[in-house]
């Protein structure tokens, strides 16, 4: 695989005379890709009906002429205001039932069938004229961004209605699948069931996880309708570009109907508005971003992609959006965008070009500034770009331990966290920390994965319900596996288990209670439990305890259970005890320095803010290092 | 009287051939009650005029035949989804105009007149069948929980407005009442008033203030409907189960059309989510609860059952709805339970039998786990039921001391704080903790008592406005008085009193400016003020000042007034005092150790989560010790 | 000119008996004035068209029969109930959507045409009936208290659509103004914008800042309509009483169609509820208010007033509507009337003069009791009126410095902050409180200001964009001028300028990115920058430096540019640099010490809780000190 670059470019906000110009200097820096359209609706199509391709075929012809490839986005992302004016009521509905307005983007709720098929009128047009002459699509935008998946529109009440009666074709099975016989709940027609919103306490968490996967599959149609109009006039792939955190789809759903995955990777932006990090953190990551959120996602979207995957938008400077927003350290522009190609991308196209210098966007920095000439980030690419040209082909390879991450168990633990805090992303995120601060490379797999023969470690954390494919794939893998805290608890639909969960291959246990807790329960050998606490009786080894005695870490063979959330000191020691039981080599990595094996290369990232030390060498603050894979 | 216990158990939740011998268990474990029915109206009407008695019928014969005596609850804080097709607008609205909708429970208007026939209707269908059949009856579930008693609805509107005229007569009446005048808020018409939410500024406080009495009006009309119709066919006694520290109906009003005084006690979760806890007591007092907050309500309950009062639901182990949810030390199940017996409770009943694997509750634990195994509160349970068959027959005993507490001034301030953090329920649970700590027993009071001759000391605090009847009662009182802070400077419409309050009996004082603070004055003495200092001119001896010489206790006689609200140092040293001028013997308590004397015993809690000596007993974490009481 | 002093109130409050007395004791206070009407509509007007001014014909001859002069308010912020029959329409609605109703005050949308001519109306009616017996008037009460300037109305959209045909003539230019491209925003129709809530995410800042310029000129159009009634009828000057820290709306241009600017100086509630102040500083002037925040509103609104200029009401004891409402130390009262003086008042008036019993302020001082009975205010107002009658007259003066301060900037970065608490008014508070420490009085000006000749030091931080006259005014200027932070950066639709702004006469330079940040940047020199950080290239001298190396200070000449906002210790020491670089004398004041120059005195007021020095002479807490003003 020949690792490439890119950008993303606007031709419709610049005078056409600065085309030809801009696409000489994206391809003397280097850059294969350009990606252009997604924001452009208004500009093709005016008015309804009224097409206007002219000026987006001249730009497409300077992009190519210039060597570029592109990458077309469609618009679906910002309807223009008539489509409004003709759909009225196509607008999302928040969950206190106010209409979410044109002004912005992403004004539209999913389930909107004269939108979708807009949406697809788009597409089809767009892929008809230009399905022989890009490289490369992608669909909308940024699905989820600005929380926009969950709509409690009337469109969207409607269209859940079907969504249950096909799921449960009767209410009286409805009924008994979420127990309303409970708070005397029960519906006696599907035309009853409003959407889990503006209830007096919480609605059943049955109804609410429904509406969960309901809307999750919502996004999966709009994107599948859109990508089989695409498909059926181009044979270019197809992409979407996911955004960090967002996790009310199922983004192993969306990509399976796709063929390479990408997300949009703002670091030091998400480190303020999403990572959930300590004030400490902030403090000593604000011009880098988190030393793991990008490298989760990453390892995430290659699931996604199945080994294809971008970044789609990678940060170069400043962004506008979040609480604050400093200029990354000297550096780190290249240091992210080396992380992306160590994870295994094809691709990193930098977020924007050239700054905008009008709207919603316009402190978001480019790799030009306003007055074209050339920003902080456009050198630290071009670092990238000669440093790329330099670096061999790269083949894909697995690493030796894998998490499973699951997009329903988010949902899940979202409707019935039980304890302020508890979230399914941020426990796998705390535990991939874990690895990582070990030294550690690791896969993201799907919570339907049938094969675990590769890894000799497996982390199953906070998973709602164990498939009977990923049971089997514990059952039978080789290596070492760890589930728990709050795996396989409860049903799909959010029930206890009977007879009681978890059901774990080769290691019987039954959780009698579980408890959260503000504050933290120490172990007998260091480090504490955090939030979450299953109380098991087993027939396990009990190998890890909390100083009161409570079960920790069980054991049976090779099987392991968690019953509590570690913190940092516990997650490392006992990670490292499991690593090291399943043979692997762990390295105590201090704050900040990240390590990533290809099947070449040894990458070691440094985040902190100061020079640190990796095996005799030094590196610079925001600096990378290159070793060969060690054997 | 004979204490007994009980549970709270759903048959429609189970299997119907799992009753028999969940009957014989909770017989073979010594619960006297069973009470059930308050959810089931789904299961008994399923469709509107459809009556389905039959299995209630048989879970009765199931359950007396075991040789338990049941508790009906009526169903109506859950009426079924068909109950709004029939009346769409009987769902309250929230203050920002969104209707509280269909999907959990309590999903209804109080002032909503077809609700309130429904409501009497099936009470009486329930009261016709049952009448002969069940030892006793609680009306609805929890009137007010999830904040259901100010609803602004157009019913509560419609409804409002005929309170007014009621009151009033007419708008010139009103206007006057009120001081329209102030900012040209008169009216010309009943039909002109709105309810006072939506307001640019706040309303005027004598318009929230009358909407807060008309909104406890509501509860208790619709509760004396239900009791009514009860009546006419049932001599078994009727309750309700009180929520903890709802305080938005006057529980005295709704009591004295009862028998008997219920309430629901989940000291854990409560110490997260309505105590009003410092970070440090919710360290403390995670896994036990407040050591005050259960018992100021049994107090309370007592006091709005005259006498006859109940734990209708006991924590039984982790909930599932406050912010964290852990798990009880061990003891503390056992400790809750005699603590309210210690303070006069007729029954216990533990909430509930067997822990719901489905729906909003799939968290709360029961005595049983969701797989019938005993749960760590069954064992607690028996060890109770064993203790208390040991234990002597008891009768009521009056405290020494006696504080009022009255409805109408919680909701008072809360219209009207002054400055952030006062409230009446707030400043009578610290005057409270500083007699407990002081080791004595109280006795809650309605401020319309007109006998405080049986009171060695007596505490007004806080109080909107003394009725006829109370400054009756403490210019006759033997006993020391305590008035203030805050007392009686008000109307009962909330206005300033002329000539200027406080009109106190025996201690002639005008409080000529008032102010509140978020910092703290200290006294001369040690302790300080907080939040709230009167400044008043008097007579009176001023016996404690701050240190810049602000009265803050006075004294004629035997009367005493206190001008600011004391923090835990100066509560305790102020009311120690008093108690010792009254003649009461005191104890110095460490924290989280409290004393209840009954007519024969005097109990001692240990709140705490280590071991506490007590006259040179050791009390382990979470037990208790019973004592002969002192002569 | 001579300095006078008043009072505000409320015979319709109060039994007509009492008016007499009241009038006599505010003369023998020595009160020359007192303001009434303001919240009088339905005592005049009690049915629609139905008029009594007997009662008010009667207030006014006992007033003015006492020796007082009449400020004759017109009582458009208190539409009666009536009113809203009428026009239903006229309600003004919140960003939510939801309708501002009646039950307080300010009840009405600036953009209701139909409640303007009510407005009219009055205005022209009280006008006829008292224009030649009162001495001056005020329109409404307080223009955009509790947030009443943006409404989201349908009245208000329909008007914002007038306002943009009428400044942008067709879409095509709004478009390209606003860079509607940029997601597809454009409009076709004025008819298809609305107005910029509820949008999915934020709306365009250039939609944003349109509608906050529209707001204001909405608000300036109903105070001229009622302007223009009133001088038809009346030569008495004409005020408007602002209120602290409301800045909806271009104070100046209101004050341009006034004849007097005032404004509502409650100096203890602002320190709680808007200043924001640090914990520490709430703690240090709990009792006494910010020792910076008056005197900045003082030298503001002698701005707005071009010299005539009052405190239409100032506190005199603790008021009702702040977090918490303290009452202030002895000597404050004084303290702030003198201070008022200092800065060149005409009249301060107490507000009010006896405390109403009832209603939502209740609970705010008087300088009366609600008992007649004189309060603290009234003996402090009785010191004042002593001290004033042997003062001499006094002249307007300028100030050695100036500080430009703009309400579009105001708007733009709460549109844009780009940054948690970027904000032009708290960027003005901040570089003024520096200027302050320093001993230094200062002139606010209006962004328009075309003559900088009389100032030896100008600062224009923030400022979104520099006017033509003021870029013209800093190039002549003779003294120095500070620009910066974020001062010309952007064009009046806020957009990047092209080239790259600022664009500074005599110190060319262009600000490459900007950063924002939560942390501190250490300057070389001590003190550090805050929040914002602009980095330019220039030409110009670097003066100053952060750590690593980041221009801070920029000198070209006697023109100086500030890229970052500076903390306390940074302000003190760039500004004292300036200021002796200006010629100017300085001195180190300590925390809580102030001081202010008129013509002929020096006044130093000490804003701390305890006594401090100053030049050998020792100022109580609370207490203030007149020098001969140095020479
Ligand atoms: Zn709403
Ligand atoms: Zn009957
Ligand atoms: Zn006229």
């Amino acid at each position: 695989m020949t690792r490439t670059l890119g950008t993303c470019y606007y031709p419709e906000h610049w005078p056409e005379a600065w085309w030809p110009e801009d696409a000489r200097r994206m391809a003397d820096l280097g850059l294969t890709w350009v990606r252009i359209g997604e924001f452009a609706w208004s500009k093709i199509e005016p008015a309804p009906g009224a097409l206007r391709w002219d000026w987006l075929d001249r730009a497409v012809d300077v992009l190519t002429g210039a060597g570029l490839r592109v990458v077309m986005g469609t618009p679906t992302a910002t309807p223009p205001r008539w489509m409004l004016t003709k759909h009225p009521d196509m607008l999302a509905v928040d969950a206190q039932g106010h209409p979410r307005g044109f002004g912005s983007r992403r004004h539209y709720c999913f389930s909107h069938r004269g939108y979708r098929k807009e949406a697809v009128r788009i597409a089809t047009l767009m892929a008809e004229r230009y399905g022989d002459r890009v490289a490369a699509w992608q669909t909308d935008n940024e699905y989820g961004c600005h929380d926009t998946v969950l709509s409690y529109s009337d469109a969207a009440r409607d269209a859940f209605r079907d969504w249950l009666r096909r799921r449960y074709q009767t209410t009286d099975q409805l009924n008994a699948a979420w127990g309303n016989v409970f708070w005397s709940m029960d519906y006696a027609s599907f035309d009853e069931i409003d959407l889990p919103n503006l209830t007096v306490t919480e609605p059943n968490p049955s109804h609410a996880m429904a509406f969960r996967r309901f809307a999750s599959d919502e996004v999966v149609a709009f994107n599948r309708a859109q990508v089989d109009a695409i498909r059926a006039h181009s044979d270019a792939p197809i992409a979407h570009n996911y955004m960090g955190r967002v996790t009310e789809f199922d983004h192993y759903e969306v990509g399976a109907d796709l063929d390479i995955a990408s997300w949009d990777s703002y670091p030091m932006g998400f480190l303020l508005d999403r990572v959930g990090a300590s004030e400490a953190d902030k403090q000593a990551y604000l011009r880098q971003g988190d030393p793991d959120f990008q490298a989760f996602h990453h390892d995430l979207y290659r699931a996604v992609g199945r080994d294809r995957w971008w970044v789609m938008e990678q940060q170069p400077g400043p962004v506008n959006w979040a609480p604050w927003n400093p200029a990354p350290l000297p550096g780190m522009v290249r240091l992210w965008s080396w992380e992306a190609f160590a994870h295994g991308a094809e691709a990193v196209c930098w977020f924007r070009w050239r700054q905008a210098p009008m709207a919603q966007e316009q402190q978001h920095a480019g790799l030009l500034r306003p007055d074209s000439a050339p920003a902080q980030g456009f050198h630290e690419a071009a670092q990238v770009a000669r440093e790329l040209a330099e670096a061999p082909e790269v083949a894909p390879v697995r690493a030796p331990v894998a998490l499973v991450f699951d997009y329903a168990s988010q949902w899940a633990w979202e409707v019935q966290p039980q304890g302020q805090g508890f979230d399914h992303f941020g426990l796998c995120l705390d535990l991939y920390r874990g690895l990582r601060g070990l030294g550690l490379s690791v896969d993201i797999l799907p919570p339907d994965s049938a094969d675990l023969s590769g890894y000799a470690l497996t982390l199953v954390p906070g998973l709602l319900n164990l498939s009977d494919a990923l049971r089997a794939a514990i059952a039978a893998a080789p290596g070492l596996v760890l589930t728990g805290p709050r795996t396989d608890l409860k049903s799909p639909e959010i029930a206890i288990r009977t007879p009681l969960g978890p059901d774990l291959p080769g290691l019987p246990a039954q959780s009698v209670m579980e408890e959260t807790f503000p504050d933290r329960r120490q172990l007998e050998r260091g480090g504490a439990i955090k939030l979450w606490l299953e109380h098991l009786e087993t027939e396990a080894d009990v190998i890890e305890r909390t100083a009161d005695g409570t079960p920790v870490l069980l054991r049976a063979g090779r099987r392991f259970h968690l019953t509590g959330w570690p913190d940092r000191d516990a997650a490392r020691r006992l990670l490292g005890m499991l690593a090291r039981e399943a043979g692997l080599g762990t390295i105590e990595l201090p704050d900040g320095l990240r390590v990533r094996d290809t099947g070449t290369e040894r990458f070691v990232f440094n985040y902190a803010a100061h020079p640190q030390e990796f095996e005799g060498h030094l590196i610079a603050a925001a600096d990378l290092l290159r070793l060969p894979r060690p054997s």
